[in-house]
């Protein structure tokens, strides 16, 4: 069967109900576009766990801010297709901004609390943005498992906290960074670095490094963690520290004290770039 | 088949997903409990047009405003399951507060400008707890139907409003408003009327009627016609008048000109009862 590309939202609902009535698991992998190993690990995944994988490509307009990237952010459609196509999707889901908001459109899906620190204070109206368009596209797509990447660690946080909140019949599947050869987690963003950024990047995952050996060699606090990391980063001559915090891993509340599930999360610019970068720890 | 009365979320969703993966068709009737002939119109149509028909009785709390009814509105479950039972329920999806609303809960979906008019303008924040339980309770039963009364017109609008703007996978259906003999639109808070105050009340539907024959007996324009319905209606002694207006049927915008579906809408107090009504108007 070779690779559907569909931009007609109900078309793709129905190609997607009919599959589901004929008893195929279906699996999504929402993306925008400017695909990369990150991305084709996650429609691998879906490749291994169900019947039927569907990739959505869209610039979602509204999970951009007025001073954000969304003019420039790459649009690479034919190689996104070959990445689709080579990672075994079987169809793949390319609306227009207009389908997807038509000047009707008032709706809204907001998760309170959690959209509000972190990316969502660096990024006012980033998360409901987010959490709106992958409502639709989970509507849309009607998918037993979606894949998100853990990279954008507080995103699937509240993509999961929507789902259960809402009693969306999907299960959320969290993949792996994937990370270049010197650790700079793969990112669409990554090819607006300059050779000389590129290089400086690379110290955002060495602070992850960091964290991870103080945890498991160290008895530091949480905090103490943070600030080692906080350190190591301001340090660096060409990065722009915004955060890097250790945070409980389900609610995202600064962490304390050792004995909670953890996350270290990272946010900088790098020229004109803005990256961000996690890792679980171990802090037992 | 004896009617089935559940009260967990995820045996529901399954329930229903295998009677889909058996090809039946469902629809659901989502209500608040003390059900009347009204609802019992829905479960009928539901149970006309579907073979496999839930009706949800669930009060909602985060619908009600601080100062509304939330703690006397009549709950009469064991009434309720027989009019389920004798309309031809299937399964009847009774949950509680605490499965639909836990602590960690933190999503609302939002329909912007529709909700802040009208009753949305009188019960602030109301809307948003219609919109995101009925979000809630369409992903648990997963319907190919939702119906919803007349009565109610804002809220099938602002329901319509956010399943299309979220591609939501259900068709709403939107059924007549029942009436009592002497026109009183049929509503649960009726019960609260005394007997004068119930007198009082079907003059009510007396002003849409007034209403409906200067839509086809006169040249009136809208907002005369919405003039007219309020003087009858502030002659009423016993009668606060919230709002009674002429807007256009698919925005809720006030209509200017005839030549628009239009839509006549009244929000009433009488005694300590809350009341709205509406009829269709042809203003050709």
């Amino acid at each position: 069967m070779s690779m559907q590309v569909v931009s007609d939202p109900w078309e793709t609902q129905s190609i997607v109900s009919s599959m589901r009535m004929n008893g195929w698991i279906v699996g999504c992998v929402p993306t925008m576009g400017a695909l990369h190993e990150g991305h084709a690990s996650l429609i691998e995944q879906a490749r291994n766990e169900c019947n039927f994988v569907v990739a959505t490509i869209f610039v979602n307009p509204t999970q951009f801010g007025p001073n954000e990237d969304f003019t420039k952010y790459p649009r690479t459609l034919e190689a996104d297709l070959e990445v689709c196509r080579k990672a075994g999707a079987d169809l793949v889901f390319t609306p227009t901004a207009e389908v997807m908001y038509p000047q009707s459109a008032q709706t809204i899906v907001r998760v309170n609390q959690m959209s509000s620190v972190l990316e969502g204070a660096h990024r006012p109206g980033h998360f409901d943005g987010v959490t709106t368009v992958v409502a639709k596209l989970l509507n849309i797509t009607q998918p037993h498992n979606a894949y998100f990447g853990q990279k954008d660690f507080q995103q699937q946080l509240i993509i999961r906290r929507m789902v259960s909140d809402l009693n969306m019949p999907v299960q959320i599947i969290t993949c792996p960074i994937v990370r270049e050869a010197d650790g700079l987690a793969m990112s669409s963003r990554n090819r607006y670095l300059s050779a000389s950024d590129r290089k400086t990047a690379a110290e955002i995952s060495a602070a992850l490094r960091l964290a991870e050996t103080l945890s498991r060699d160290s008895t530091l606090a949480p905090q103490e963690i943070a600030a080692e990391m906080s350190a190591h980063l301001t340090r660096q001559p060409g990065i722009e520290l915004q955060y890097a915090v250790v945070c409980n891993a389900d609610t995202l509340e600064p962490l304390q004290h050792r004995g909670t599930d953890a996350v270290a999360l990272i946010a900088v610019r790098v020229g004109t770039t803005r990256l961000i970068d996690n890792c679980r720890l171990s802090l037992c």
